[in-house]
């Protein structure tokens, strides 16, 4: 479908664009900087892939989502200046990636017949862990074990994919609407200063 | 069999506890807390399962250990300044649980045809590999590489239950015991402080 | 083909190696030693494997290389004030390893069918992951990350491969060849000390 291709690449290149600047922090060389992008592109959807069984995994199919990430590069390199005073851009760039890729990851996992439950978990796995495997190669505590609403973002908007479709099943608006849920969530909450403080330690 | 299945709900249950419990010292929030419990739980298993091929990975054929991590975790917050005064119960809850997941993984491997040497090495890896993750995700060098009883009780378990599968082959009985032995050397190691002081250089 | 077997024992004798020694600075205990060892030499090739979806993974499908492992860890400890002083020789030794990895996965993941630049991509994730994947457990930001030469040059050599195997396909020839130009590359770099100072932070 080509709604799905083009969610793939934009979600592709934002989260490349994140990669690099994070390498670009930890003053990683040119080949680091490379590896940095493509795993924060593509590792989450890999880990997903891995999971469930669906190898070779699924960027080796289609050599578009290389070349995307490989033009983001020199790109974000050429334009970091200007992407650094982006910032409030950047993170809507961010959250529009995961926001596609939890639907892309949901809709892959019950396609190929993994129960809802585990759907919407392999929904979450594919937007959240390129950043996850990101932070670790960069040394550092993975960001979303601090801000969850991240997380419960996807979760949320993950779930009313599966309602929807459920109830009316018109796929391509169905991605559409849940993919906005979940960007409405997290800028919402990052507005408000929205968080779930349910640590019972770090509540006293 | 219902053994299994028994063995492999209170070892995940075990192991999703000891993952509250570092999110928990760490300050993770909700969902950080919940993806620790998470791979904690089913780490080790996980990456034997994608080792060996066996995917989608067990947990997805199942979705009783994934209601066990979920109803685990309120449980643990609850609870949690009880299992704090616990250390003591709670290091036998992990020793029970890396002694299950090491003959269940054994087991698995077993059954799928791979070689007795490879068998044993992914029993370990099921049981210690959960810690890893949890440790590698909480930014910390893992335990298991300074406190090498906990790999050499799986080890020793995995070749005592080998042994006794081929002489007598009644798979509950020798499941019972090899646990048994895991247990029996890990909490012997931790009250007479065994150890292997193999490196040369702490050797100095 | 015999050739591919000796290279494979000589590229995990010496990342094992590799393993033990960074295991030993870190003052790891003899598991946790053994693990390292193992993960540093088995871990490109693994991770290379779980992508394609060549499950089992390939090490398991040979015992030879898990003997070359334990074996190489008696010796390391034996010899470990003697391999400190060939700092020079090690790195000669480590510099092969990787030239060898490089072609091994490159020539695995064309062989299964694989487009010409995914599989330059697996060999030289099969070159170097296994020291990512050694650092990560050590804590530490990965090498690799630093000294993009280290990169550049497996990335090169699979394409000299390429290159040689399109116009003249003789294999073995070809292999040679193209392992000793990523050792000629990695060698002149450090001796010229040459890098790629393409980060625009680090050029200022």
């Amino acid at each position: 479908m080509i709604a799905i291709d083009v969610i793939d690449i934009v979600g592709t290149f934002v989260f490349a664009l994140s990669g690099v600047m994070v390498a670009v922090e930890h003053k990683f060389d040119f080949f680091g900087t490379i590896i940095l992008a493509f795993v924060t592109a593509v590792g989450g959807g890999t880990l997903r892939d891995i999971l469930i069984g669906a190898t070779p995994v699924s960027w080796m199919g289609s050599e578009v989502l290389i070349y995307v990430i490989l033009v983001t590069i020199p790109l974000a390199y050429l334009f970091l200046n200007f992407l650094k005073k982006l910032r409030r851009t950047m993170f809507i760039f961010d959250t529009i990636g995961i926001g596609m890729f939890t639907i892309l990851g949901l809709e892959k996992s019950l396609e190929i017949g993994l129960s809802p439950i585990i759907a919407v978990m392999m929904g979450v796995v594919s937007a959240v862990f390129g950043g996850v495997i990101r932070d670790v190669l960069s040394n550092e505590v993975p960001l979303i074990f601090r801000k969850e609403i991240y997380a419960f973002a996807c979760f949320f908007g993950a779930l009313v994919y599966l309602i929807m479709e459920y109830f009316y099943p018109i796929k391509e608006l169905n991605m559409f609407v849940s993919i906005l849920v979940v960007i409405a969530i997290r800028v919402l909450s990052i507005k408000n200063k929205w968080s779930i403080p349910f640590n019972p330690i770090s509540r006293k």
